[in-house]
């Protein structure tokens, strides 16, 4: 246990993933900012209000309040005042007045609701940062208002990180932990810990192409011929087929491939290749 | 602009980084869940409240008090009522019993406290996720609940497709872009177009570890042959050593010099020595 006193354990975030099932969010403003704050909020299944007048509706913000007019509201007013506060259970402002937003926040303060201003990070909450998305999996890079340009490169490369699999794996391992259930019931103690321990030797026995490409017949075959004979059976046994992984291999499957299988290779054929043109002289 | 209707985009968390210098948290609980809670909080800069009696302290708990005595207040005793939810910003429960659990939790909503109860998922305000950090950088890996184990391996490769001098180099753009308010003065409009337009082509054109390896002297001369003469220099006209690079190389870098270099090298060795083995019978 590594616990060494880190002169650099403070200064930051606590990244968290809020949850908004059927909450309130309102969205003061309609710019482009704006329009962010509400692509972010669709993410998750909150009831959205945007206030704004409407001149001041960004196109981004209008092509999202034509696809969800039943996700979100529009109410074609400025923001009028604490009133508009009511049943919210968060408030993001996006607006050109410095005043007002300050204002908002004031409010939001005292009825304690988490509020996060675009133009007075001083006082937010929260901050918002570049987002990865593939299903149940979400990933969120903050450089604490650092720099906003290393962290759009910084999201690039794990976006490179990942095989494009991992939302799909992440669905059908809920598929099978369910179905572990079913075979195993019971809430924790010694039937949580055993479906967790083979779990987690499957998790890191199978690829996450190989979890992702599972079908009904299969996780019936890994529970049969896995669960049931206590061991935890490779992908080939319950019927995958392994040359699924290179045919639907994303770009991330096919550049690693070509990194480390095809580069040595050419080497190789060049070290023949040079090695034989040094032996053609001394044949002679 | 692509924002043609997408069936998946509800059912996802909002992913944020939550502000928590100078505020109260308070952890009910003492044990191994929550340790990983207070180092979760020792990120941030907030004061931390842990309330167990001493014999529920797991051996990481006690570690933690021991080291940041300044940081963690530790009541030795049980919570015992609404009291102690008295000017706290944030609730974080990781104990057994779990009516306690689901009656802080209604005290948190009732008080409009932030709370996450480690037994109650179904209940919290919000989930933690993996976590990575380098300074600045902060990165958060959540499956939504989907699958711990392949959330942990998600965390590696994510891991591994850093440099590790992003921190670094967050933190010396940071002091560049400082540098710059210094020589360009000025909030928002044209200057602050200006100043954003030239620190993206830096961006795009410097590495990772050329940002890192910035120093005053650098800093300077980027300005003064850059951003004066209304360009971008690269790494080495300003007093960059490329070969820095390969030296002050972290892990990764070495690990992708050797993928990249050292394996294909071998690979052309061994092409040559099978070629001199097959030549080798021939001459006989």
């Amino acid at each position: 246990m590594d616990l060494s006193l880190d002169p650099n354990l403070g200064g930051g975030s606590l990244l968290i993933a809020w949850q908004l099932k059927d909450k309130n969010v309102l969205i003061v403003g309609g710019g482009e900012v704006a329009s962010q704050r509400v692509e972010s909020i669709l993410v998750t299944d909150a009831r959205i209000t945007v206030l704004s007048p409407e001149k001041g509706l960004s196109l981004r913000t209008k092509r999202f309040l034509e696809l969800y007019p039943d996700r979100i509201v529009h109410y074609d007013r400025p923001f009028t005042g604490s009133n508009e506060l009511e049943n919210m259970d968060m408030v993001l402002t996006a607006i050109d007045d410095n005043n007002l937003s300050l204002e908002i926040v004031g409010m939001c303060r005292k009825a304690k609701i988490p509020v996060n201003a675009a133009d007075i990070p001083d006082l937010c909450d929260f901050y918002f940062g570049a987002q990865i998305r593939d299903g149940p999996l979400q990933i969120m890079i903050s450089t604490n208002g650092q720099g906003p340009r290393l962290s759009a490169l910084i999201k690039q490369k794990v976006q490179g990180s990942l095989t494009g699999f991992e939302g799909e794996a992440l669905r059908k391992v809920g598929e099978l932990r369910q179905l572990l259930k079913v075979y195993e019931p019971g809430v924790g103690g010694a039937a949580g810990r055993k479906r967790m321990k083979w779990m987690t030797q499957l998790c890191n026995q199978w690829e996450m192409e190989e979890f992702a490409s599972m079908d009904a017949d299969m996780m019936k075959r890994i529970m049969e011929d896995g669960w049931m004979q206590g061991r935890c059976p490779t992908f080939e046994e319950v019927g995958g087929k392994s040359s699924r992984r290179t045919l639907a291999g994303g770009p991330q499957t096919i550049s690693s491939w070509s990194k480390n299988l095809l580069i040595p290779s050419l080497s190789f054929v060049a070290g023949l290749v040079v090695a034989g043109l040094i032996s053609i002289p001394r044949r002679r």
